[in-house]
């Protein structure tokens, strides 16, 4: 019997079947169809999950269970998305829309970062803590807390979203409609944009090189590469991220005095060339001057999908 | 038998001493020396207990336990002020220097503002609920929170300092050594500062009428009434007021998702003029577009004695 893992982003959809002990046994990507209504998703599910089975040579019958991770707020019942800015969806009713695909098959939904906390706090680097937070640096900036050693889905239950907490209210526009939010300053679209500006202005120094002038070649990992490079430009990029999220993790961490920060997303890939500077300026910043560990998620690329086949297990406590 | 608060705050100190069912007692209320060492503090807490204890023409033995609120940070055993920006203390020893002006009667110490919120949680707003936000708006702004249904004292135990969430990160100087802080934007000292600028350059309105001119006699009640006459330049201070707050609140109820945002403090008199316009903005602006309940804290003035009097309680848990 598997376990069926969808993974809902603004830039890919993932998908994933894991064994009974969430062993990976299949997976495949493909990019989000910019545009699509919430029906077009759920019967691209239903494709990604026939190739998956097929992969592993068995068929629908052998799925027992499937979770979908949504980057969006998820309605308290695990139903509706909300609000899902970067894939375009409000108030879809989008469980029912997979449940249809997939008949006699427990189907469950929710926030990807919701999934994303549950890949680190049952297996990851959340396991066993008390207070904790998980900021997962994409497209977006999606949140995860622990808080009285158990994952939180929020008071009311429609989530957490740290993303759009206010770190400069009188600041560039989000795609939430609100100024300033952490998400505009820290997320990976961030360090694009600031790379596509200075591209177009063909002041991209090493960027400029490598995107040929092209500012749409530009991706969050080219820009922290060139800076780990040592261009000068592509430096000071950088050095902003750090101080934006080192602000954002000072905000979270002063609120919650948590035991740990957990950054996952491709963005948190960049190691301790990210991690160093972050952790000084978090212990230099904070108001109890603490050390907070600030490590990487574990749950990696999958974190998503896994998350999201671990649903079911959160559903039933 | 009396159970005995103190709340040292950057403004003032009160003192009240309350009877076996939290029925106030006698209370006193002395200016904050500023300037004064913690040990000068704990003798002069010592003088306001002989003067309570003389009003209710009792003796010391009469004393049942003693409590101690405190505008900082306070360390998880309830011994050390971490950090109190506000009266000058830094790493200060006070319960004990309390404590040996006291033999034989138990002291507990902890931060105003979760002195504040027991009060609320045990006798006011806070009652019953799961996940609320108590701010104080006063000199500075204190944060409780209740998460998980109990009064929530930070991962680590240190605290919650939401007043030093960040809300505009290049913004203006903060007493924590920080930019932008809340507590800069939404603090009774905003008003204050705001009304003082403009009284000095003589574009008060009314503000420079009521005070003769004199930027020091401004109060931040004097902001709120002069905008509720109609004075267009005490409402733009107000509005701008209520906008900062707003994204304080938005920033908080996007992270917590909470069932209810109390307002304490002296801001938190204005009434409806203050929170009509607040819940409007909060409603319009926050990530689910909910009407988060954002309602007046009811333990009123004596809030912080109160839940001081009542720590006994909250640490024999």
């Amino acid at each position: 019997m598997y376990r069926m893992g969808f993974d809902i982003g603004g830039t890919n959809i993932a998908a994933a079947a894991f064994g009974g002990s969430m062993d990976l046994a299949a997976h495949k990507t493909v990019p989000f169809p910019k545009g699509a209504s919430y029906e077009e998703v759920a019967a691209l599910l239903a494709e990604l999950a026939e190739d998956l089975t097929k992969e592993l040579g068995c068929g629908r019958e052998l799925i027992e269970v499937i979770g979908v991770a949504v980057a969006g707020s998820v309605d308290p019942k695990g139903e509706v998305v909300i609000h899902a800015p970067n894939l375009g969806f409000r108030n879809a009713p989008l469980r029912q829309a997979v449940q249809e695909h997939f008949p006699g098959i427990p189907v469950y939904m929710e926030n990807d970062a919701y999934a994303a906390l549950l890949a680190e706090y049952h297996l990851g680097a959340l396991k066993g803590c008390g207070t904790g937070i998980l900021l997962t640096l994409g497209t977006g900036v999606g949140t995860g807390l622990v808080m009285g050693g158990s994952p939180f889905l929020g008071g009311m239950g429609r989530g957490t979203e740290a993303g759009h907490m206010v770190l400069d209210y009188q600041g560039g526009d989000c795609n939430c409609g609100r100024q300033g939010c952490l998400e505009t300053l820290c997320s990976a679209s961030w360090l694009i944009r600031a790379g596509q500006e200075l591209v177009k202005k063909e002041e991209g120094g090493l960027l400029s090189e490598k995107t040929g002038g092209d500012p749409q070649q530009v991706t969050a990992k080219m820009v922290i590469d060139c800076a780990q490079a040592g261009d000068p430009i592509a430096l000071d990029i950088f050095n902003s991220y750090v101080e934006q999220l080192g602000c954002a993790i000072v905000s979270l961490v002063n609120l919650l005095d948590p035991e740990k920060v957990v950054l996952g997303g491709g963005v948190s890939q960049a190691g301790d060339f990210l991690f160093a500077p972050l952790r000084k300026f978090v212990e230099e910043n904070s108001f109890f001057h603490y050390a907070y560990p600030i490590v990487p998620a574990q749950a990696g690329t999958h974190a998503g999908t896994t998350g999201a086949a671990l649903l079911f297990q959160d559903k039933q406590l």
